[in-house]
């Protein structure tokens, strides 16, 4: 079975240049998704169990293109027998570097220098607080002030006042009645998952939710459906279908294209089937509003709804919040590992997300102020001719053709000093590889001049860089 | 089927007070196990499958002890089918925490001042560096240098200069080619069991591994079998009946008991049917030598062993970390999903963990001075009449009759000013509550005389606060 289908494909006539919009459907041959261009693959599946692309049997169909090749990257080696006696039993890993650096795949870590002068467009640092000389200055003094860490535990002598009063103030923040607050946006969405399920309880997840609510879903050992991304619609399919105990995972603000979920028809739709709607506002948090996607919706005090965040984008700092009614927060505190056993958040992280949560609830204009950068982005980049999704926050994607078109535009941008994301499989929901940019509300307007100028110029050099764009292909990698 | 097996027994004539060693077997009526007391309950299980204590069938036998009773607390509740229409999905949670109360399992977060003057015998602060002020000053500095937070995920714009000297002089210290920082040490527990087991894996986990691997355990789909506590024999045995990749996990020092595993030993075992080691070394860094139990062991230039670690503990900060060959961390910097899709750890922590890594190479005495405290309190408190375990470093645990009396004794404890840990279900490998101690460098003898006479006065009036001791019970809930 292979790990990763790439596919190339050739435009059409009539096609607006630079890359026409191309939707590539992959699935088996015979299978009845191919049959139509807007069914996708998305069947929900278990993602348990799901299972497709088997190389005998791959068929690709794509709207608005020619499909001019397939080929279908061999599934990466796994751990094989061992000699008896070895000492070698990671030998295995080599051959699926290899195949990585074949496929295009491979990452760099790359070093950054505190004196870097490069525009940042890739980190999340949305609204700038972590280089914000009160919020430096907060985790400067928590650490001077409590120690370097926690030392223990959240329930043994994990928990400073400093955690409570930050659980405190981003409850209010919210609009909920309580928070809790863990060492990661990870180990929150873990956490929320896993203690507000049970057995018979399914869960219906968006098919671009991210890596952490996948893993919330595995670990949950709950029954999952995977249903098509940003749609009520399929939301209410899987839980009629249902009838029992239900929770639905999405995020606000997606993070790989950085669109919204239609968030009130999903709560509608979860009130009328009596599920319970947990919304990921990692992306939200600082930029829809001060305290994100529920009190700009007006969510944050239902019943059937529970948000987690993540600290480190907007906040600027480190950690992860799970927030909601006080009595599934006290839920957590109880029952779920990831706050249980994990040492608590560093008190220099605490206070720095205190610290920005402070800032940004007193000067709410930067969170209006990202949002219009992400708009002028969006424009801008627009009007040059190319494919950009429409941010519903700070987030903006750009489709590449493929994994190494990605990866040179990016490095060419880096040339001219501006860092950009590039995301490529198994980080992006559907196997399509694109940049990724963030806005930050301390962008000046000089910077966004340049940034996008040197976005649009290196396009312009490389050769279609951007003929393929995602559509409703698989998202195996990431489940 | 019920979650907690609460087992009373009264002493047989002839034990040594207060409390003789009592070894309680739960199982199935009509188990195998059941027959003999050296058997235990562990007949290696699939963690996805094991189903013990069915509530019309748990039998009880206790070694050296005439069993009282035998409570079953119900199975918690979990969400059942909501009202349709219903805004209250999570209302199941009302009835699992009055359960939960009535159990005795009730936790407090209790918020810590930054002017506590208690004596700290509860935190993983081994060698005190949370505090020590060149480590604090690392921290503060790093965040006013580098910024509060990384900004994004280690593969974008969360690795800086400070994480990459981090992770050089942590390789260095421990032996190892390589290592990888993560935000906590249960991500790179995640990371390390996920990334380097395979569909067809075997991986042999001992029955009290931390929550951490097991829950890389469940995210992995291998098949995972259960061995006995600290027993290359079984390990040996699950490693012949497979025949194929495995990889056995293990903590160096247990984090309940805090006893060690038979590294040694159980690298031989691997070695022989060419397996990987997976050494949890969490409470071993810094405490069993500068760079932990590979340097110790001389098992840092295996090419079959790799080993995690947090930062949180000896080493006074936040944080976790991969060690081992290099071609397995490029692995995980390509592969795994808690190191892709996190947000990278903020700057004040790996520098503070630097920092405190620094100090404990340039002054190793600490190590040695942690373990001689530690083993002052355990031939103390063993003296004193009460049953403690040996420890292999810094953790004891001192065995409760039950949940109650174990939180009755820590809050004895504390409100002579002495914090101890009070480890109950699920907190515990084998449902059995105990007090949990831990020694730290800088604990002076006044303190520790304090602590001790705490300890002893505070068991003595308490009504047989130690009557049921661990034994081969069973480890659902945390698995």
């Amino acid at each position: 079975m292979p790990d990763v289908v790439v596919v190339e494909v050739e435009e059409l006539a009539g096609c607006p240049a630079p890359a026409c919009a191309v939707r590539v459907i992959v699935g088996h041959v015979g299978d009845p998704a191919l049959g139509g261009i807007a069914a996708g693959i998305g069947v929900p599946n278990n993602i348990e169990t799901v299972r497709l692309c088997e190389p005998d049997s791959v068929a690709v169909r794509a709207d608005r293109a020619r499909v001019r090749a397939v080929s279908l990257t061999p599934q990466f080696p796994s751990p094989s027998s061992p000699t008896s006696s070895s000492d070698r039993p990671f030998d295995w890993v080599d051959d699926v570097a290899a195949q990585r650096r074949r496929a295009g795949l491979d990452r760099e870590v790359r070093v950054r220098e505190a004196d870097d002068e490069s525009l940042d467009l890739a980190s999340n640092d949305y609204l700038g607080l972590s280089a914000h000389p009160v919020v430096r200055r907060a985790a400067a003094d928590a650490a001077l002030r409590w120690g370097a860490g926690s030392t223990g535990s959240r329930l043994v002598t994990g928990t400073t006042a400093l955690h409570r009063e930050l659980e405190v103030e981003l409850a209010d923040a919210c609009g909920v009645e309580a928070a809790l607050v863990f060492s990661s946006g990870y180990a929150a969405n873990l956490a929320a998952v896993t203690a507000l399920t049970g057995p018979d309880t399914l869960i219906v997840s968006d098919r671009h939710d991210h890596a952490s609510l996948i893993d919330g879903c595995r670990l949950a050992r709950s029954r999952t459906v995977v249903v098509d991304h940003g749609s009520p619609t399929a939301v209410d399919a899987a839980l009629a279908a249902h009838g029992g105990p239900a929770m639905v995972l999405t995020e606000s603000v997606f993070s790989v294209d950085g669109d919204s979920a239609p968030l009130c028809k999903l709560h509608a739709v979860c009130r009328a089937h009596g599920a319970g709607l947990l919304v990921d506002d990692a992306h939200g948090l600082g930029v829809l509003s001060p305290g994100g996607a529920l009190p700009a919706l007006d969510l944050g005090g239902a019943g059937d709804v529970v948000a987690t965040a993540t600290l480190s984008k907007a906040l600027g700092s480190q950690g992860g919040v799970v927030l909601g009614p006080r009595r599934v927060i006290e839920h957590l505190t109880q029952t779920a590992r990831t706050f249980i056993f994990d040492t608590g958040l560093a008190p220099a992280c605490a206070a720095a997300a205190l610290a920005a949560l402070r800032l940004v609830r007193a000067e709410p204009d930067r969170c209006d102020r990202v949002r219009r950068v992400a708009e002028r982005l969006h424009g801008r980049l627009t009007s040059a001719g190319l494919t950009v999704s429409t941010p519903g926050a700070a987030v903006i994607g750009i489709p590449a053709s493929s994994p190494t078109a990605a990866a040179e535009w990016a490095q060419a941008c880096r040339q001219r000093g501006v860092v950009v994301g590039c995301f490529r499989p198994p980080s992006v929901p559907d196997e399509a590889s694109r940049l990724r940019l963030t806005a930050r509300a301390d962008l000046t307007d000089a910077a966004l001049d340049r940034a996008v100028d040197t976005i649009v110029a290196t396009a312009r050099q490389r050769r279609r860089p951007q003929e393929v764009l995602p559509g409703g292909s698989c998202q195996r990698r990431s489940r």
